[in-house]
């Protein structure tokens, strides 16, 4: 680990910590290999105490399992920094509230994640570029804003409600799917470049571009997902513009119920499992 | 007051300041209480004279009346700064033109504003996330772009139009009203948690997400507003998601016209008060 | 020449350069008059050798020719810096993926660019201001996010694709076109705006402020373009704002096919081209 921030106290009683810095260096684990999990096991800045205010920032970390673990932390600020050959470039665990994460470089393979949000509300994430593991996971977060982001990925995935979240909005980001090295990706090409599994999540304004060679489609001939709405109700998609070297399509599963889909795909561009429980304006 | 930026001339002979920097370090005001204002005071940074490039970053503001105060600032670039624990995080005032508040907590109480814009032109508002006392200010203030912002708030007005205010783009940003300490609110539940006053105003591709307990909503039994159109024509909202504990809809005053409200939210979370004079395509 | 970063080998049996930082300095290039091209002939920082990752931040530009000139640059972060009075601010060319602009000034005069792009894939722009000569230029990009920006511009051609570029996402930017000093333009008012040639590009959630006075719009008497479609397929224009002192529009031109255009303008703000080969929902 390269640097541990704790207190042998608790927080309850003793305060959270504040105005932890870390800025303007390079943390290097030296070796790895992909997917760098389990890899070397390094970690470059673990916080494991609560926080009321922490700034990660213009930093470097490269050859990590995972770049940056952070504990309760509230409102971080994670902003400029560069992170790439890691398995998970940050996670933020146990809860948080209004945290920030803008303006990173987050280059990870297909073995962990660009971002892990866990029992966090009201997290933005703007201004981002995710690479070629891009994914974004989440369990029991909500109301996350997502936006400005460009995500370059050979996996699907990009976005996924592990548990059932509510309220995103999923706006103003472009998703670029493409074929490379790697593997074997956690998930299919059913899984959903996005997935949603809550109530009320926003996905508008946004480009899905697909192209990965026929031959590389898992299942093979499948139709390949672009936004699955797994579960929950009144999910609400807007104004997104599709583009695939192959058909790709959204998909409704049919425990689903009042998802919007507007303007967001032609009429062969979904699948609705639910029997009509959902309204639909196709692209003309 | 921290630092006053001044000089003893006339700029239109002598030139504006140029080039103006304050980065990397904290101003605490010491100690104050909520809602800081009238409270200890103290104003962090204040700048008086006229400059053409004004940079604050990368600082800390605690515990102050107000942290920031410019005067006739052309292009102030106001970007990663944690502003926590203030009445007002920042104005600018007299007049200005395209600047750049980006990256930024703000983090003020009830009593004062996160921004405030007077005589402002081509603002650029991005990527911050504004607390519990959300409210940008905005006095003869045209063409802002406000994209990519969380607001989290106990209180109605996140974004006002004090007076008309023309062309403004609100979008993408996450606006979250819930219920929480502080008051008395300087404005109840039918202010709107966004006030248009002004012509030609976009509002799309917004969450609107509303959590108050019926109970505490002013005035009592009253529908709370999301957007209020209360003045100007040709106001523009679409794709916007709304979610609400309570009903909640949009209200359009009888003295505005030609607003267009598409896909904004249902047959019921609109009312219109014009007899007609707008245009409206309710979420299918 | 400010800076040149240059080595004597070949990239590609020696390895491209990694972690060159440029920050929080100002290079000036002392005097130089409008438009500053081909003014003095100076450049601030050429980057001529491949590189993996670049970091420019926190940067001054003044009276230069050119500010910055970057050729093959995988990985390239160019954020907050104050880029004014130059002929263009920045060229990335040769080639480059994944590249990211953030949180910019970007001031240049009419003669060259804000930025210009060749043979780059996947970049992203946002949260940049750019001014007076705002202009990105596109030759062989593809897929790039612009999302967040301000443009306020005396000239048309905001943004040119100059030859076919695909699967690009525009959206949430504020246009401003004014009327003001510098020129000849380069181009006329029925240039676009914005200029699309290409396929399935989106313009999504933006507001087009045009205000030139009649007398002073060229071709004398012409209805001034806002987006024209120059070129290609399937491009997707959906809830923008257009915002005129004189009539304006949109038009597609005879050779392109399937255009959306989805309340993004009144009927008579289209001119189609193209003999019904497109979808028009007019703005009610």
């Amino acid at each position: 680990m390269g640097f541990l921030v704790n207190r042998a106290t608790n927080p309850v009683t003793n305060g959270r910590l504040n105005s932890i810095v870390f800025q303007d260096f390079c943390i290097d684990g030296v070796s790895s290999s992909k997917p760098y999990i389990p890899g070397n096991g390094k970690t470059g800045i673990q916080v494991q105490y609560d926080t009321d205010s922490l700034r990660v920032e213009g930093m470097g970390f490269v050859y990590l399992t995972t770049a940056l673990t952070v504990r309760n932390a509230d409102a971080f600020n994670i902003t400029n920094n560069f992170i790439t050959e890691c398995g998970t470039a940050m996670q933020l665990v146990n809860g948080a509230i209004v945290g920030k994460i803008t303006n990173n470089y987050l280059i990870s393979a297909w073995g962990g994640n660009s971002i892990f949000l866990e029992n966090n509300d009201n997290c933005l994430i703007s201004g981002n570029s995710l690479l070629w593991g891009a994914r974004i996971q989440l369990k029991n977060a909500h109301r996350t804003l997502i936006t400005g982001n460009k995500f370059v990925s050979n996996f699907s995935g990009m976005i996924v409600q592990e548990t059932p979240c509510h309220e995103h909005l999923i706006s103003g980001n472009h998703f670029r799917r493409i074929f490379g090295d790697g593997g074997p990706a956690r998930n299919d090409d059913l899984y959903g470049m996005v997935q949603l599994n809550g109530n009320d999540n926003a996905v508008t304004s946004n480009m899905f571009s697909f192209d990965v060679p026929a031959a590389n489609i898992v299942p093979a001939g499948a139709t390949p997902t672009v936004v699955l709405v797994k579960g929950g109700a009144r999910n609400f998609l807007a104004t997104n513009q599709l583009v695939g070297n192959v058909p790709i399509r959204h998909v409704l599963d049919g425990s689903t119920s009042a998802t919007k889909v507007l303007w967001s795909g032609t009429s062969s561009q979904l699948q609705d499992m639910t029997g009509g429980n959902m309204s639909f304006v196709p692209t003309p």
